[in-house]
Protein backbone atom coordinates (compact mmCIF):
# COMPACT_ATOMS: atom_id res chain seq x y z
CA UNK A 1 0.00 0.00 0.00
CA UNK A 2 2.05 3.10 -0.96
CA UNK A 3 0.61 5.49 1.14
CA UNK A 4 1.47 8.13 -1.00
CA UNK A 5 -0.79 7.66 -3.37
CA UNK A 6 -4.32 9.05 -2.84
CA UNK A 7 -6.73 6.08 -1.54
CA UNK A 8 -10.59 5.76 -2.13
CA UNK A 9 -12.53 3.37 -0.45
CA UNK A 10 -16.20 2.30 -1.46
CA UNK A 11 -18.33 0.67 1.17
CA UNK A 12 -20.66 -1.41 -0.85
CA UNK A 13 -23.98 -2.34 0.48
CA UNK A 14 -26.56 -4.73 -0.31
CA UNK A 15 -29.36 -2.34 -0.04
CA UNK A 16 -33.23 -2.39 1.60
CA UNK A 17 -36.51 -1.69 1.38
CA UNK A 18 -36.10 -0.40 4.96
CA UNK A 19 -33.36 2.10 5.60
CA UNK A 20 -31.19 -0.19 8.15
CA UNK A 21 -29.01 -1.16 5.43
CA UNK A 22 -28.60 2.03 4.55
CA UNK A 23 -28.01 3.05 7.52
CA UNK A 24 -25.34 0.87 8.81
CA UNK A 25 -23.57 0.71 5.57
CA UNK A 26 -23.23 5.45 5.35
CA UNK A 27 -23.15 5.02 9.16
CA UNK A 28 -19.93 2.49 8.94
CA UNK A 29 -18.19 4.53 5.68
CA UNK A 30 -18.68 7.77 8.08
CA UNK A 31 -16.93 6.55 10.98
CA UNK A 32 -14.04 4.80 8.16
CA UNK A 33 -14.14 8.17 6.87
CA UNK A 34 -14.01 10.21 10.45
CA UNK A 35 -10.94 7.52 11.26
CA UNK A 36 -8.84 7.45 8.39
CA UNK A 37 -9.47 11.21 7.09
CA UNK A 38 -6.58 10.71 4.64
CA UNK A 39 -8.68 8.30 2.51
CA UNK A 40 -11.70 9.25 0.40
CA UNK A 41 -14.67 7.45 1.09
CA UNK A 42 -17.83 6.89 -0.95
CA UNK A 43 -21.12 4.39 -0.85
CA UNK A 44 -22.77 2.33 -3.28
CA UNK A 45 -25.54 0.22 -2.96
CA UNK A 46 -26.58 -3.06 -5.05
CA UNK A 47 -30.05 -2.82 -5.33
CA UNK A 48 -33.17 -0.40 -3.56
CA UNK A 49 -30.94 2.05 -2.89
CA UNK A 50 -29.34 5.35 -4.11
CA UNK A 51 -26.30 5.97 -4.19
CA UNK A 52 -25.91 2.86 -7.09
CA UNK A 53 -22.44 1.25 -7.49
CA UNK A 54 -21.77 3.05 -10.60
CA UNK A 55 -22.98 6.18 -9.28
CA UNK A 56 -20.59 5.76 -6.14
CA UNK A 57 -17.72 5.39 -8.50
CA UNK A 58 -18.58 8.43 -10.11
CA UNK A 59 -18.70 10.19 -6.95
CA UNK A 60 -14.79 10.14 -6.98
CA UNK A 61 -15.02 12.34 -9.70
CA UNK A 62 -12.57 15.22 -8.42
CA UNK A 63 -11.09 13.51 -5.27
CA UNK A 64 -8.00 12.51 -7.08
CA UNK A 65 -7.76 9.14 -5.90
CA UNK A 66 -5.11 6.73 -7.92
CA UNK A 67 -6.96 4.05 -6.18
CA UNK A 68 -10.02 2.55 -5.45
CA UNK A 69 -11.06 -0.33 -3.46
CA UNK A 70 -14.31 -1.95 -3.10
CA UNK A 71 -15.18 -2.92 -0.01
CA UNK A 72 -18.10 -5.23 0.80
CA UNK A 73 -19.76 -3.77 3.96
CA UNK A 74 -21.68 -7.94 3.69
CA UNK A 75 -20.49 -10.52 6.62
CA UNK A 76 -19.94 -13.36 3.85
CA UNK A 77 -19.61 -14.05 0.43
CA UNK A 78 -22.54 -15.60 -1.40
CA UNK A 79 -24.23 -14.55 -4.72
CA UNK A 80 -23.85 -11.22 -4.54
CA UNK A 81 -20.27 -10.62 -3.43
CA UNK A 82 -19.63 -13.76 -5.90
CA UNK A 83 -21.64 -12.95 -9.29
CA UNK A 84 -23.91 -9.99 -9.02
CA UNK A 85 -21.11 -7.01 -7.82
CA UNK A 86 -17.91 -8.44 -10.15
CA UNK A 87 -20.51 -8.24 -12.49
CA UNK A 88 -21.58 -4.08 -12.09
CA UNK A 89 -17.70 -3.14 -11.02
CA UNK A 90 -16.60 -4.92 -14.39
CA UNK A 91 -13.94 -7.13 -12.09
CA UNK A 92 -12.56 -10.44 -12.94
CA UNK A 93 -13.39 -12.83 -10.26
CA UNK A 94 -9.88 -14.33 -11.11
CA UNK A 95 -7.71 -10.68 -10.88
CA UNK A 96 -9.84 -8.91 -8.35
CA UNK A 97 -9.12 -5.61 -9.96
CA UNK A 98 -9.65 -3.58 -13.19
CA UNK A 99 -9.06 -0.18 -14.44
CA UNK A 100 -11.71 2.72 -14.84
CA UNK A 101 -11.28 6.32 -16.01
CA UNK A 102 -12.14 8.48 -13.57
CA UNK A 103 -11.58 12.59 -14.68
CA UNK A 104 -10.16 10.97 -17.68
CA UNK A 105 -7.49 9.73 -15.66
CA UNK A 106 -6.73 5.80 -14.77
CA UNK A 107 -7.97 4.71 -11.53
CA UNK A 108 -6.98 1.21 -10.60
CA UNK A 109 -10.38 -0.75 -8.71
CA UNK A 110 -9.73 -3.15 -6.23
CA UNK A 111 -12.00 -6.03 -5.14
CA UNK A 112 -11.73 -6.59 -1.28
CA UNK A 113 -12.70 -9.41 0.49
CA UNK A 114 -16.01 -8.89 2.81
CA UNK A 115 -15.82 -8.68 6.62
CA UNK A 116 -16.21 -12.10 6.99
CA UNK A 117 -15.10 -14.50 10.40
CA UNK A 118 -13.29 -12.17 12.81
CA UNK A 119 -13.08 -11.68 16.53
CA UNK A 120 -14.18 -7.88 16.22
CA UNK A 121 -17.92 -9.64 14.73
CA UNK A 122 -17.82 -11.82 17.85
CA UNK A 123 -16.57 -9.33 20.51
CA UNK A 124 -19.94 -6.93 18.83
CA UNK A 125 -22.56 -9.64 18.92
CA UNK A 126 -21.65 -10.71 22.47
CA UNK A 127 -21.90 -6.86 23.13
CA UNK A 128 -25.12 -6.59 21.51
CA UNK A 129 -26.36 -9.92 23.51
CA UNK A 130 -25.18 -8.25 27.12
CA UNK A 131 -27.45 -4.86 25.83
CA UNK A 132 -30.32 -7.19 25.01
CA UNK A 133 -29.72 -9.05 28.61
CA UNK A 134 -29.52 -5.52 30.46
CA UNK A 135 -32.46 -4.02 28.72
CA UNK A 136 -34.36 -7.16 30.15
CA UNK B 1 -27.47 -9.13 33.90
CA UNK B 2 -27.30 -11.67 36.38
CA UNK B 3 -23.98 -14.30 36.22
CA UNK B 4 -24.98 -16.18 38.42
CA UNK B 5 -28.09 -17.80 35.66
CA UNK B 6 -26.25 -19.76 33.21
CA UNK B 7 -26.50 -17.54 29.79
CA UNK B 8 -26.82 -19.02 26.18
CA UNK B 9 -26.36 -17.21 23.02
CA UNK B 10 -28.39 -18.43 19.94
CA UNK B 11 -26.03 -17.30 16.93
CA UNK B 12 -28.86 -16.26 14.36
CA UNK B 13 -27.70 -16.71 10.95
CA UNK B 14 -29.27 -15.70 7.50
CA UNK B 15 -28.27 -19.23 5.61
CA UNK B 16 -27.11 -19.24 1.58
CA UNK B 17 -26.60 -22.03 -1.00
CA UNK B 18 -23.09 -21.42 -0.80
CA UNK B 19 -21.30 -22.58 2.27
CA UNK B 20 -20.01 -18.76 3.57
CA UNK B 21 -22.40 -17.78 5.48
CA UNK B 22 -23.07 -20.56 7.56
CA UNK B 23 -18.49 -20.43 8.05
CA UNK B 24 -19.22 -17.09 8.88
CA UNK B 25 -21.88 -17.78 11.79
CA UNK B 26 -20.78 -20.53 12.98
CA UNK B 27 -16.30 -18.94 12.73
CA UNK B 28 -18.25 -16.31 14.98
CA UNK B 29 -20.43 -18.50 17.33
CA UNK B 30 -16.83 -20.52 17.57
CA UNK B 31 -14.87 -17.42 18.72
CA UNK B 32 -17.56 -16.22 21.00
CA UNK B 33 -17.58 -19.88 22.73
CA UNK B 34 -14.10 -19.39 23.40
CA UNK B 35 -13.28 -16.09 24.34
CA UNK B 36 -16.75 -16.32 27.08
CA UNK B 37 -16.74 -19.99 27.89
CA UNK B 38 -19.16 -19.60 30.68
CA UNK B 39 -21.80 -18.89 28.32
CA UNK B 40 -23.46 -21.62 25.90
CA UNK B 41 -23.28 -20.64 22.14
CA UNK B 42 -25.43 -22.57 19.72
CA UNK B 43 -26.29 -21.62 16.11
CA UNK B 44 -29.46 -21.46 13.73
CA UNK B 45 -29.88 -20.81 10.60
CA UNK B 46 -33.31 -19.08 8.92
CA UNK B 47 -33.20 -21.31 5.85
CA UNK B 48 -30.84 -22.91 3.27
CA UNK B 49 -28.83 -24.49 6.03
CA UNK B 50 -29.03 -26.27 9.28
CA UNK B 51 -29.43 -26.42 12.31
CA UNK B 52 -32.44 -24.05 12.06
CA UNK B 53 -33.27 -22.23 14.34
CA UNK B 54 -35.79 -24.25 16.25
CA UNK B 55 -33.13 -26.89 16.10
CA UNK B 56 -30.52 -24.35 17.55
CA UNK B 57 -33.22 -23.65 20.46
CA UNK B 58 -33.06 -27.42 21.09
CA UNK B 59 -29.60 -28.35 20.96
CA UNK B 60 -29.51 -25.97 25.11
CA UNK B 61 -31.36 -29.25 25.83
CA UNK B 62 -28.98 -30.07 28.90
CA UNK B 63 -27.06 -27.31 28.96
CA UNK B 64 -29.28 -26.07 32.50
CA UNK B 65 -29.49 -22.36 30.87
CA UNK B 66 -32.11 -20.20 32.42
CA UNK B 67 -31.75 -17.55 29.52
CA UNK B 68 -31.08 -17.70 26.12
CA UNK B 69 -30.33 -14.79 24.24
CA UNK B 70 -30.85 -15.26 19.72
CA UNK B 71 -28.40 -12.46 18.12
CA UNK B 72 -29.11 -12.13 14.57
CA UNK B 73 -25.49 -12.28 12.74
CA UNK B 74 -27.00 -10.05 10.35
CA UNK B 75 -24.98 -6.11 9.90
CA UNK B 76 -28.49 -4.24 9.97
CA UNK B 77 -32.25 -4.58 10.59
CA UNK B 78 -34.58 -5.76 7.49
CA UNK B 79 -37.27 -7.89 6.37
CA UNK B 80 -35.64 -10.88 8.34
CA UNK B 81 -34.66 -9.71 11.07
CA UNK B 82 -38.10 -7.81 11.89
CA UNK B 83 -40.94 -10.16 10.42
CA UNK B 84 -39.18 -13.30 9.34
CA UNK B 85 -37.15 -14.29 12.65
CA UNK B 86 -39.44 -12.71 15.34
CA UNK B 87 -42.06 -15.06 13.84
CA UNK B 88 -40.00 -18.00 13.70
CA UNK B 89 -39.09 -17.99 17.19
CA UNK B 90 -42.71 -16.51 18.45
CA UNK B 91 -41.01 -13.38 19.79
CA UNK B 92 -43.36 -10.61 20.15
CA UNK B 93 -41.32 -7.46 18.27
CA UNK B 94 -43.05 -5.00 21.24
CA UNK B 95 -41.72 -7.27 24.00
CA UNK B 96 -39.01 -8.77 22.05
CA UNK B 97 -38.87 -12.06 24.44
CA UNK B 98 -40.95 -15.13 25.05
CA UNK B 99 -40.57 -17.97 27.60
CA UNK B 100 -39.92 -21.65 26.11
CA UNK B 101 -39.65 -24.28 27.65
CA UNK B 102 -36.23 -26.50 27.64
CA UNK B 103 -35.88 -29.98 29.79
CA UNK B 104 -39.64 -29.10 31.17
CA UNK B 105 -38.05 -26.33 32.64
CA UNK B 106 -39.31 -22.08 31.64
CA UNK B 107 -36.12 -20.81 29.46
CA UNK B 108 -36.55 -16.74 29.18
CA UNK B 109 -36.06 -16.17 25.08
CA UNK B 110 -34.74 -12.95 24.41
CA UNK B 111 -33.99 -11.35 20.85
CA UNK B 112 -31.25 -8.85 20.34
CA UNK B 113 -30.56 -5.96 18.04
CA UNK B 114 -28.17 -7.31 14.70
CA UNK B 115 -24.70 -6.06 14.70
CA UNK B 116 -25.65 -2.40 13.27
CA UNK B 117 -23.55 0.51 12.98
CA UNK B 118 -20.48 0.21 14.98
CA UNK B 119 -16.72 1.39 14.90
CA UNK B 120 -15.81 -2.11 14.94
CA UNK B 121 -17.07 -3.03 11.86
CA UNK B 122 -15.47 0.16 10.43
CA UNK B 123 -12.51 -1.29 11.47
CA UNK B 124 -12.90 -4.30 9.77
CA UNK B 125 -13.85 -2.67 6.57
CA UNK B 126 -10.82 -0.85 6.75
CA UNK B 127 -8.67 -3.92 7.31
CA UNK B 128 -10.23 -5.95 4.80
CA UNK B 129 -9.57 -2.79 2.36
CA UNK B 130 -6.13 -2.65 3.33
CA UNK B 131 -5.45 -6.47 3.08
CA UNK B 132 -7.06 -6.00 -0.69
CA UNK B 133 -4.23 -3.37 -1.37
CA UNK B 134 -1.56 -4.90 -0.23
CA UNK B 135 -2.37 -8.15 -2.12
CA UNK B 136 -2.08 -6.34 -5.43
Amino acid sequence: MIMSEKIGILALGHGSKHPHNKDVVTGVAELIAKKYSNVVVRTGFMNMNSPTMKEGLDAFQGTGVSTIVAVPIFLAHGVHTMEDIPQILGISRETRRTTIKIDGRDVTLIYSEPLGTDELIADLAFRRAKEALLAD
